[in-house]
């Protein structure tokens, strides 16, 4: 670790380092299995209160900062970032075994996310605003000026993923769009890569203060999330919480989030196994290259992606045989990646044996395994529809690059397993677009898929989000907690605001966003009902 | 009762007159408080089941309906009540004791938000349709087709209200705006209108029936919320709840929700006292036409508004009490107005007595009692900061005409009461706004109230909400499970959809909204964040 050169470090509450009570932690270099880097020292439960009063108390001042000036913060903690990027890289590699490249890319990623939620505040689009203005003679009743906008909730709690140490941690999806709507944030670092996350912390933080901003925008904490963790859910100054990681950390986040006093919106994104259908006309001809692509999709990153595709539906017979005997060829050539922990990969070790001993699963083929610690080979399974639908544990997450072929002899079968599946973030069709019989079916299928997916792909993979306007990365229960919104893309900052409206304010009274002489220029929607038909 | 003429009435399942089997009831007229009308059977909780198994089989169908044809079958819901207006209207006033020139206007209302939602679905503007067309040449990776679009949640189970037999129920808001987004709707009658809420699901299922859609679009049923009500929120086809009523009945249903296997969204406005805050200026020459439009405000509808004001923060000293002594007057002269049924009367009349007995409390001055039963006079009571922030069952509702004046002494005192308050659906400042010194007070009260309140007003009375595109009726906890959406107005729409992508679909793929040539004419932002600078 280039930067980290102190004994020991703390989490940053408001910008200053507050020693943790509730003792250390290190980081496991997963390729080698060992401790690595400096401690960390991890904070008591009753230490996290700070970080919630400090956000409140920056609240009132954040929120109301012009456009302009929050999107310039933003700017400035994307510039920070990519300052110390060959630090923070260097030190992510150390700490998750990712590779340099994906990284980089990820790093990329993480500063344009915040460029791209910059150029979005800046245009004012956000405030969502609308106007009708008074119409004192309408009959029965007289209209009053009534102007519509969207405020930020509030404070945010942000816990950051495993799997993405730069774009779904400290500075990235869930945290740049909420800074965007105008929330502090607390961000509850994880606890297997603490040196990236304070060196990103670091890059905020900087980014408050040359701004001049109040230093509770942003608190970095390191504790226990059973502890701390839950305390802050539970704060009555967090307004919203975003998460992304297991289903079971999420449905306790949910839970305690519902049981407060004043229950709050949780954005959790849990558990998906993003089921790829094949259909005939995809493996009537040569799919040695559709079962390289899948195996390709299935490995990277270890399979530690939210969008690896853990289920695919093949056609039962022959062609599809050969399509699994050309993903046992493709997999015989994968090799197992280093997994993020040695605690991920047991899990993901533990979940295939209970996979691979249930009646009626079959190996299909594994890869062999990789030249470092906790590398597991990659693997898929085959099974039939009635087993599938019928054992519940198939339809569980593995986290990792293990995938099972469910088999299926008929278009009714098929329509079956789209109907009995849970919620996605993604549903995939391959086939080939020139077939009418097939275009027919999947016409169907993506009726419904649609349904239990965020995102419909066709003829390509679902690893990979593009991050933009028109991204959906949700879906609903359990992908997600909340199958309305995306944690990917512009439309992600509405997870954080609501709405409110202004009725006969005089000019004097009213926010920016709504004023009359529109100072910020923002886009409003005036009179809209007026304008139809 | 004109049309009901039969001596006993059921439920409709998907068009089908069901006959319950968990007993029968009939209307209370409040006025007389004697038994009115023909008997209504209610459902045993299993009989529940068959509205939601419709509901489902009919949203596959429904979804997909071309916006001009749900706009069509919205305009024809809204003529079958304006045709059997008369009778509907005649039914209520028996059932409810509403007068007749209240209940024409919220038959208007009723039709005329359903026109409102046919006009915005007819526009395509819900589908809130968002495209990034593939750019192959992108570096470093080519961007995919991307298409956005929302899409509707599934079968809505909405809970009808006491107090706004039409726009609150069976074809009301919930009902209309779900519709709209393509939901079909279970209605969970209200008990105390049960005559009132058939002849408008009569006009509803004709409209289903009109149109040939499949008829599980709309049920309608009679039953015991505690056993039919909650056995629908819990079914596993209902996919989000709508309800208007007290706070119990919300948070009971939102913990059910909350504990389904499948959690789903509760929209639930619930509990809202209304604050209105009285500056210095406004009361500083002749407050008599203030005191008076007070008690008109609280004393409409029998004070069984969801907006009615609750509460008034007055200024301690001479002013504020020549005011008070003006509400005094204006009380004097108001008389009670039957309420709309013999509990919601004595949970009135339990409460104010709850209010008055708390030390520190003293009474203002009270009207007369109505000439018919149920009809108590209106109140209002006055206390200090000090008791109301330490005492909270004085920020309890009390559903009716009764009010709380509380004196502040001080700018600080009444910021402090804005921060102290709980979520409203409104908050109302009452200023001269030509008084420099309150307009800057008033600055910072819309500050906080904003924060606490989903529509903010200067100078007017809660009461009366417009339905339009900028109209907010919603709010933070405890007014709404949901402080972040409206359940009145075109956003309403918002609350029954959730988002889904297509990536890289071809063409013949593309649902009508998403197509490149867009055949329903659907707003389509396309490339939106290229145009940004």
């Amino acid at each position: 670790m280039t930067t980290l050169t102190e004994a020991t470090y703390h989490s940053l509450i408001a910008g200053e380092a507050v020693p943790g009570t509730d003792g250390t932690l290190r980081a496991i270099d997963p390729a080698r299995g060992t401790e690595t880097g400096p401690e960390f020292t991890t904070l008591a439960e009753s230490q996290a209160d700070a970080a919630a009063q400090a956000a409140a108390e920056a609240f009132g001042t954040y929120r109301k900062l012009p456009d302009a000036d929050r999107a310039a913060f933003l700017t400035t903690i994307a510039e920070n970032i990519n300052a110390a990027g060959d630090d923070i890289i260097a030190t992510a590699m150390t700490e998750t075994g990712l590779p340099q490249q994906r990284l980089t890319g990820e790093l990329a990623r993480t500063v344009n996310q915040l460029k791209m939620f910059a150029k979005l505040v800046a245009s004012g689009d956000h405030h969502s605003v609308r106007v009708e203005p008074a119409l004192p003679d309408r009959k029965p009743l007289p209209r009053p000026d009534l102007r519509q906008r969207k405020l930020p909730l509030g404070p945010v709690l942000v816990f950051g993923a495993s799997n993405f140490p730069l774009a779904f941690s400290t500075a990235g999806g869930d945290t740049a769009s909420a800074l965007a709507a105008g929330c502090p944030v607390i961000f509850k670092a994880h606890l297997a890569h603490p040196g990236t996350g304070l060196l990103v912390a670091r890059a905020v933080t900087e980014a408050v203060t040359a701004h001049n901003l109040p230093a509770g925008v942003f608190s970095f904490v390191y504790g226990r999330g059973t502890t701390v963790g839950q305390a802050l859910v539970k704060h009555p100054a967090v307004k919203a919480v975003g998460f992304t990681g297991s289903r079971s950390g999420g449905t306790a986040i949910m839970a305690t989030a519902a049981a407060r006093p004043e229950p709050i919106p949780v954005y959790a994104e849990m558990s998906s196994i993003n089921p790829v259908v094949v259909l005939g006309s995809a493996i009537s001809g040569d799919s040695t290259a559709l079962a390289e692509g899948f195996i390709t999709s299935l490995n990277g990153s270890a399979g530690q992606l939210c969008t690896a595709p853990g289920l695919i539906f093949v056609p039962a017979g022959e062609a599809g045989d050969t399509f699994l005997s050309q993903v046992k060829t493709a997999l015989s050539q994968a090799a197992g990646v280093t997994m993020l922990t040695p605690g991920i990969c047991s899990s993901r070790v533990e979940g295939e044996k209970k996979l691979a001993s249930v009646p009626g699963v079959t190996e299909v083929g594994r890869g062999t395994e990789g030249q470092t610690q906790n590398a597991p080979a990659p693997a898929v399974f085959s099974t039939d529809v009635e087993t599938f639908l019928t054992r519940e544990e198939l339809s569980e997450e593995i986290f990792g690059a293990t995938c099972l072929a469910v088999r299926y002899s008929s278009t009714e079968e098929l329509k079956k397993l789209a109907v009995g599946i849970e919620g996605q973030l993604t549903a995939t069709l391959h086939l080939d677009t020139e077939d009418s019989t097939d275009v027919a079916l999947a016409t169907e299928l993506v009726e419904l898929l649609e349904l239990k997916a965020g995102r419909v792909l066709v003829n390509g993979w679902p690893t990979g989000v593009d991050v933009g306007d028109a991204i959906v990365h949700g879906g609903p229960f359990p992908a997600t907690s909340d199958g309305r919104s995306t944690s990917v893309g512009t439309a992600a900052i509405d997870r954080f605001q609501r709405l409110v409206a202004y009725q006969n304010l005089p000019a004097a009274l009213h926010p920016a966003p709504v004023r009359e002489d529109n100072p910020w220029n923002v886009p409003q929607r005036t009179d809209f009902l007026s304008q139809l038909s």
